[in-house]
C-alpha cells in the first residue's frame, strides 16, 4: 500500500496516508480516527511509526486525543495549528514588498465578498475595533487592533477557507503594519480610510469596499 | 519571560517564544538556532520542554538537525511543512463553493502578477505541462497536471509568499478539479482556455491574463 518516497521518514509516510484518507472524504472534522491497531494494519507499518505520526498530528493541532475514547480530528483549528504555520510565513515573508503585494492581491476581493455577506453583528464588532483603535495612543496596541480589523473583514467574507488563510498570515500582516509605522505617521489617515471601508461594507457596496481597501493599501507604498 | 497562556502545553509556549525570536528578525532561513542549553536559559524552561518543542518544529519541517552542528532553520519548506497544512485545508475546505470562491479571489490577480514577472523558461515549462495535459486521457493524471499548471502560474508571480499559499492549498484545488470532472466533460474547452491564459502571459498582458483566468474559473459554476 505504501509506495517508496524519497527522503520521507516512516511517520511522514503515515501522515501522507492519513491525508489520503481525508482526501477521499472518509474523515472530516470531529470524526474519530481508526485505532492505532487498525492504522498499523491498514498502512502496513509498525505501531511505533503510527504513534509517531499521531504525535506529529497532535503537535500540529490536527487531532486531539480524548482519554479512553481515542483520537479525533479537531473541530476547530484556529487556536492551535495555524500558529506554527505563521512561523513559516514569518520566515518566508521577510520581504515587505511581498507582503504588500499579497495583501493587494487578496484583500480588495475579500472586502468585496465581505460587503455581500457581512452581518449586522459583524459591522458592530468592526466599529468597536475602530473605536478602540481611535482611542489608543499605544503603538503596539494600534498594530494589533489594525490586524484585527483586517482579519474581521476576512471573517465577514463568510468563507471559512479565506479567513483561515488570512488568519495564517496575520502575524505577517501585523509585522508589516508595525514596520510601516503607519500608526505613528498617519494615524488620522488610517482612521479616515478604515471608516471609508466600513461605510462601503455597511452599504453592502462591494465595488466601493474593494476600492477603499485598495486605496488603503496604497498608503504604504513608500515603505 | 513566559506569561501564562490558557490551555497551552509548555512546548507550545516554547514554540511561541521561538516564533517571537523569528518575528523580531533575529532568526531567518538557514540560520542556526541557539543551543538547547541557551534556549533553556533564555526561555526559563526545562531541557525536556525545549527538546519537545524542537522535535515539534522538526516534525513541522521548520528546522533540521545537522549531526554535531546543531539545529538550523530550513532553507526550503516546500517539501515538508506545507503538506500537513494541506490536510487542514482539506478538512476545512470541504465546501466546493468555498474553494471556487477562493480561487476566484486570488487566481486572476496572481495571473496578472505572473504576466509581469514570468520568465522565458517558465513559459516553456507551462507549455510542456499543457502539452502533457493534451496528450493524456487518464483522468487522474489530467487533474494532477491541471493543478500543476495553476501552481506554476503562482510560482511565476515571483512572489514566494503567494506561491507558498498556493502550494499549501494545492491539494484542495486538485480535489476540486477532480470533483468538477472538467477533464472528462470539457477537455477541449479546458485546452482552449489554458492556451488563452498562456498567450496572455507570453504577451505580458496582465489584464488579459486576469480576464482569461476569471473566464476559466467560470467553467465550473454549475458544479
Amino acid at each position: 500500500m505504501l509506495s517508496p518516497v524519497k527522503n520521507l521518514k516512516i511517520y511522514e509516510l503515515v501522515m501522507e496516508q492519513i491525508k489520503d484518507i481525508v482526501k477521499k472524504g472518509e474523515l472530516k472534522t470531529g470524526d474519530k480516527l481508526p485505532s492505532e491497531r487498525d492504522l498499523c494494519e491498514r498502512l502496513e507499518v509498525s505501531r511505533s511509526s503510527v504513534r509517531e505520526a499521531l504525535k506529529a498530528l497532535q503537535m500540529l493541532g490536527l487531532i486531539e486525543s480524548k482519554h479512553g475514547e481515542g483520537n479525533f480530528i479537531k473541530e476547530n483549528f484556529e487556536d492551535s495549528l495555524l500558529e506554527p504555520l505563521s512561523i513559516v510565513f514569518l520566515l518566508l515573508g521577510s520581504k515587505d514588498e511581498e507582503v504588500l503585494e499579497l495583501r493587494r492581491v487578496i484583500e480588495p476581493e475579500i472586502a468585496a465578498l465581505a460587503a455581500k455577506n457581512i452581518t449586522g453583528e459583524q459591522l458592530i464588532e468592526l466599529k468597536e475595533i475602530m473605536n478602540e483603535l481611535n482611542e489608543t495612543i499605544d503603538a503596539e496596541i494600534s498594530v494589533s487592533l489594525d490586524k484585527k480589523f483586517h482579519y474581521k473583514i476576512a471573517k465577514a467574507s463568510g468563507n471559512n477557507l479565506i479567513s483561515t488563510i488570512m488568519f495564517s498570515i496575520s502575524s505577517l500582516i501585523e509585522k508589516y503594519i508595525e514596520k510601516s509605522k503607519v500608526h505613528t505617521l498617519n494615524k488620522e489617515l488610517v482612521k479616515t480610510q478604515h471608516e471609508e471601508i466600513w461605510k462601503a461594507l455597511e452599504a453592502k457596496d462591494f465595488e466601493a469596499a474593494a476600492t477603499a481597501v485598495r486605496k488603503h493599501l496604497e498608503l504604504n507604498t513608500d515603505l
